[in-house]
């Protein structure tokens, strides 16, 4: 639940009314990671729950122990099919919660396991499931702690939900959010985009290319413990998931209040997948990553950071330095594009690809 | 995912096979609490994830971090209807982390929301909803703190699932778990049983008494806290909730290996409780609560903790002391009946009430 810290809105009220024109019922687009989730956000679960760790705009909250900073947060994992290449939903839901709390700048410790299952769901499969999250836990040093099990009767669920909450010990020295970004702050990406959406679409529509598409499903936080280690001036980390590249420099944009330029011919996308994309009529830019992440901070340490992203990232042999905080003042994101044309990159509105984490 | 670390099972492999002619898809009863539930977590959960914290056998795992000890719990909630007498999912979700914070004797600090919910539920239910979550978190002094939102297509979800996940932070000065249970030990029982399941089950069927049963959802913490600053030697608190006292009693008496002996008549039920229970014909002992818990501790404490319960306890003018805690070699639980009788309580197979938190 993003929000920002230096644009207050109106989180004092449960009466705040979502905007004129606004659907009364939940529609798939809620769920899309795009405008229309942020209104359920900003408009619903901020004015009810509101307090600072919640308002402080990042994927996960850091909360102040007595004794030291922790970093807490949770997904619920439904995505469709439950299995594709390059991961699981179990897989995936480990990697989903872990990487929130290393955007927080915290090294990932311990994790919940909720399941939702629908009747009929094999066991065997639920087995190979529960393997894939126990094996994604083990990379990253994850324990799996407490846990709870919920059966819903057939055609109240999909074969199987699962949330995760986790916990992570603050290993960074100050705050990472977007409260931070400044103007000439350099904008990175760990690696190509793209991967985890179209590999779940390919497989959902059947698309056969030359060679699979695979996730880029994968833990963040070696990495991003190799810029903490380095001592970097940290100013936001944020992972790419629903709504992708574009969602998350939107909303770090917006919370920050700075305009963002991006350029178009440094982001890196795979063939395949700018195939796939083509093909099924998708921007790579708005597609799911579930193993990429943007690292924003000042110009003058890009190349450092650069160079730990190409050796320590997933898919690091792809990162790039892709733009530069501009003035605060709009909150935008331009996009210079391949033919060197200036526009300002949309934000979806709602579910461009359905139920992909 | 309770389990006990006095007698060892095995959890070493991930291969550990389900006993013979155990279901090869999820059925209704694996949600349900009892033995089926008990199977699927001891033969597929435990010996994926096992670690130390998920074998100490609790509602919640108790982890330590560098600097002081955290309770931290999860529970998804597919409650059916999502309204009833006495509060709604949204109330529910937050009594049910915070209460199995509570039984490792923690104080309930900060909880995260992960919401499913199906396309089509009405903008204003789940305002309603997320009010409810508030003010219930509100009560015990809980901060809601990082959420996640998702939405599943009509068919493949049930208006609205609630997880929450909770972190607390440890009160009492030593363990308390079923493996400090003792020969001799008092087991007290915090209010009169039944209300939550009952208040469901009533309100599904349309039946209806000269008063409105209402469910018992409520924090358990001030109680607990009463017991604490009380300074008794707590050896075993747990929350009533799937499977009601019978299912919580058979949990603390095989995790202990302790023989408990109950006697009914001291197990208070309300008039309409009962009633309800007799024209459905179910039993008040396997029926779920969501305010209600029990207590052991040594024998020569019991009247103090029971004057606590009856001053703190949510219903706690029907507190009272159960039964006791006999030789550690069989983990089996007795009831002295209405009429005197001693027979063995049953612990029911599955889904006595499905859908019920």
């Amino acid at each position: 639940m993003p929000n920002e810290e230096s644009t207050p809105r109106n989180v004092t009220s449960f009466e705040c009314p979502l905007p004129l024109g606004s659907p009364k019922e939940i529609q798939i687009g809620h769920g899309g990671g795009g405008r229309l989730s942020q209104q359920l956000i900003d408009t619903l679960f901020i004015p009810a729950f509101s307090n600072p760790a919640l308002k402080a705009a990042h994927d996960g909250a850091v909360i102040a122990s007595p004794s030291g900073s922790l970093a807490f947060s949770t997904d619920s994992h439904v995505v469709r099919p439950i299995e594709f290449p390059g991961g699981n939903i179990g897989s995936l839901a480990i990697h989903g919660t872990a990487n929130d709390l290393a955007m927080c700048g915290a090294k990932p410790r311990w994790m919940s396991a909720g399941f939702i299952l629908e009747e009929g769901l094999p066991i065997a499969q639920l087995r190979e499931i529960v393997a894939s999250m126990r094996h994604a836990a083990d990379e990253v040093g994850i324990q799996i702690v407490t846990g709870d099990t919920k059966v819903v009767e057939r055609g109240k669920g999909d074969s199987i939900y699962i949330n995760t909450a986790g916990i992570g010990e603050m290993q960074a020295s100050k705050p990472i959010g977007p409260a931070t970004v400044r103007e000439g702050d350099a904008i990175l990406l760990s690696g190509d985009i793209g991967r985890h959406g179209m590999a779940i679409m390919a497989h959902r529509e059947g698309l056969e290319f030359e060679t699979t598409i695979e996730s880029d499903s994968a833990h963040l936080w070696p990495a991003v413990e190799a810029l903490i280690e380095a001592q970097l001036d940290l100013h936001c980390l944020r992972d790419l998931t629903r709504g992708g590249l574009a969602a998350a420099m939107h909303e770090i944009s917006t919370a920050s209040g700075h305009e963002f330029l991006l350029d178009e011919a440094s982001i890196s996308v795979d063939e395949a997948v700018l195939g796939a994309c083509e093909l099924l009529g998708l921007d790579a830019l708005h597609v799911a990553n579930e193993g990429r992440f943007a690292v924003i901070l000042p110009g003058a340490e890009a190349e450092k950071a650069l160079a730990i992203l190409k050796a320590h990232a997933p898919g690091g042999n792809s990162a790039s330095i892709i733009g530069t905080v501009g003035p605060n003042d709009r909150g935008t994101v331009l996009l210079k594009s391949l033919i060197g044309v200036e526009r300002i990159l949309d934000r979806p509105s709602g579910e461009q690809l359905p139920r992909i984490c």
